[in-house]
C-alpha cells in the first residue's frame, strides 16, 4: 500500500511485503511513487522468487535501484546477484562487517536514499556478525510510524539463532536492547522471517511481549544456548553462495554456469 | 500496525494481517484502538491457529466482538465456533445467502460497526454463492486509503474457483467488475488467500493486471470451465463444518466433541 507522509517534501512510499514459504522468508519492496523515477529497493529477495518480484516492480512502474540483504542468510539463497542479472544498474548492498561481495558495502549510520526517501543503517550484530537492521528515518517527510527492517536480530515473538556465522547471544542481546528497543514504541517490526504467520509487529510489543529479549541477560543466553536447533539444511550451500550475491553475480563466474 | 484517519472522529484503525501457512489462508485483525473498549474483529480465522489469534488479541489489548467469515471456505475450518467457545461473548457473522448458521446473517448493504469504525458488505457471488466482500467505509472518518476484504472472489492477479459450492463464472465476472473494480483504484485488496507470497493489491493493479479479469466475460468463462483442478481435499469435511461456524459451535453440539 502507499503511505503519504504529512511534510513539505512530497515524497510517498509504496510498501508491499512478500513471503517465500518453504523457507519463511519476507522480502521487502519499497519505492518512493512521488518521485518522477518511482526509485524501489528490495530487502532480502529470495533467488527462487526473482521473478516474481520483477514482475511486480515492472507492474507497478518502478526502477529498482538497489537489492539488499539484512546479512548473510543461511536458509535460502539471496536473489541479489540474479536480480542483477535481469535489471541491469541495479546495485547490491550487504553489510562491510558480513565480510561478503556487493556493489556497496554499508556500514553503521549511513543512509540509503531512493528518491526523498531513506534507511539508515544500525548495527545489530549477534545472529551474524555483519547483521544490520534497515531504519526509515526519523525526519518528518519521512513515514510515520518508522519501520525497521531486523533481518534475524529480532523475529517477532521471537530471534535468530547464535550458534553460527559469528553468532553471539551476549551482542545480540546488546544489539536488539541498544539499537532496536531504543526506536519509538510505535516503530513496526519487519523481520526476515516468520513461522507462525505473524505479518509485522511494533517496538513496544516485543518490549513487553517477546518471549526471549524481554529476559534479563543471562537467562536470555542461557535460552540462547540451549534450543538444540538442528544444523541448518542448507547452510553450507547458502552461506558462501550468499557472500557473492547468491551464486549468480557475473562478475563473479562465467555466464554459462549463471542458470545453475 | 495502526492508521489514523484524517478526521474529527478519533477513530484510528489497529490492522493486522496473519497467515496460515498449509491452506495458504489470511486472516485479519481490525480494532478501534481510539476506542476506549478497542473493539475488534477477525475475519476468516482458521481453527487450527485460533490460539494464536487469541494470543495476540490479549496482548494488544482489544475485546474481540466479531468472528466472521467472507464465505463457506471448502479447504479449512473457520476458527469461528472455537473462538465463541474459548471468548464467550463473541458473535459470529457470515453471509444469510451463504445459508450457514451464526450469530448475526449478514446482506448486502449492512454495516458491521466496530467502535467508530465500520465495514460495509457487499454481495460477490460466483465463488460461492454465498460470498460477500468487506469493505472499509466511505465516510472521513474511515481508513483511507480504503481497504476490501475480498474472500476468495479476488484473488491477487486471479480469483477462486467456480465449481463448486453454487458457484458460477458469469455471477462472478459480474460480481467483480460491479461490487470491487468499481471502488477507488487504491482501494487495497486484502484477500482470503494467496499462493505466491502477494499481501496486498489494490483495485487498479487488479484491473490492469488481473490475468483473469481482465478479460471479457467471455473468455474468462472458457478460463475458469478449462481450469482442470483436482477436487478439495478437504471440501466434504469443511463445507458442512464451516456452514456451523467449523463444528465447534458449542449450540450444535455437546461440549464433548469440541476438541476433535
Ligand atoms: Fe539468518
Ligand atoms: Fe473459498
Amino acid at each position: 500500500y502507499t503511505t503519504s507522509s504529512d511534510s513539505a517534501s512530497s515524497a510517498k512510499l509504496l510498501f508491499r511485503q512478500l513471503f517465500e514459504k518453504e523457507s519463511s522468508t519476507y522480502t521487502y519492496l519499497l519505492a518512493d511513487v512521488a518521485h518522477p523515477d518511482k526509485p524501489a529497493l528490495l530487502i532480502d529477495p529470495v533467488d527462487k522468487m526473482v521473478d516474481r518480484d520483477i514482475s511486480l516492480v515492472k507492474e507497478l512502474g518502478l526502477k529498482l535501484i538497489y537489492a539488499m540483504n539484512t546479512h548473510v542468510h543461511a536458509d535460502h539463497i539471496t536473489g541479489t546477484g540474479l536480480i542483477k542479472t535481469k535489471l541491469p544498474g541495479v546495485k547490491s548492498i550487504i553489510s562491510k562487517a558480513s565480510n561478503s561481495k556487493a556493489d556497496r558495502l554499508i556500514e553503521a549510520g549511513e543512509k540509503i536514499h531512493f528518491g526523498d526517501l531513506f534507511l539508515e543503517v544500525r548495527a545489530t550484530p549477534g545472529h551474524t556478525l555483519g547483521c544490520v537492521t534497515y531504519v526509515t528515518g526519523d525526519r518528518p517527510n519521512q513515514p510515520q510510524p518508522r519501520m525497521a527492517f531486523t533481518g534475524d536480530a529480532l523475529l517477532i515473538r521471537g530471534c535468530g539463532r547464535t550458534d553460527f556465522q559469528g553468532g553471539s547471544s551476549h551482542q545480540l542481546y546488546k544489539s536488539v536492547h541498544s539499537q532496536i528497543f531504543t526506536l519509538p514504541k510505535n516503530t513496526l517490526i519487519y523481520p526476515a522471517h516468520d513461522y507462525k504467520g505473524f505479518s509485522v509487529s511494533t517496538v513496544g510489543e516485543e518490549m513487553l511481549y517477546n518471549p526471549r529479549l524481554t529476559k534479563d541477560e543471562e537467562t536470555f543466553q542461557n535460552i540462547m544456548e540451549n534450543l538444540k536447533l538442528s544444523y541448518p539444511k542448507m547452510i553450507d550451500i547458502a552461506v558462501p553462495a550468499n557472500m557473492v550475491c547468491g551464486l549468480q553475480d557475473l562478475s563473479e563466474r562465467p555466464v554459462e554456469s549463471v542458470s545453475n
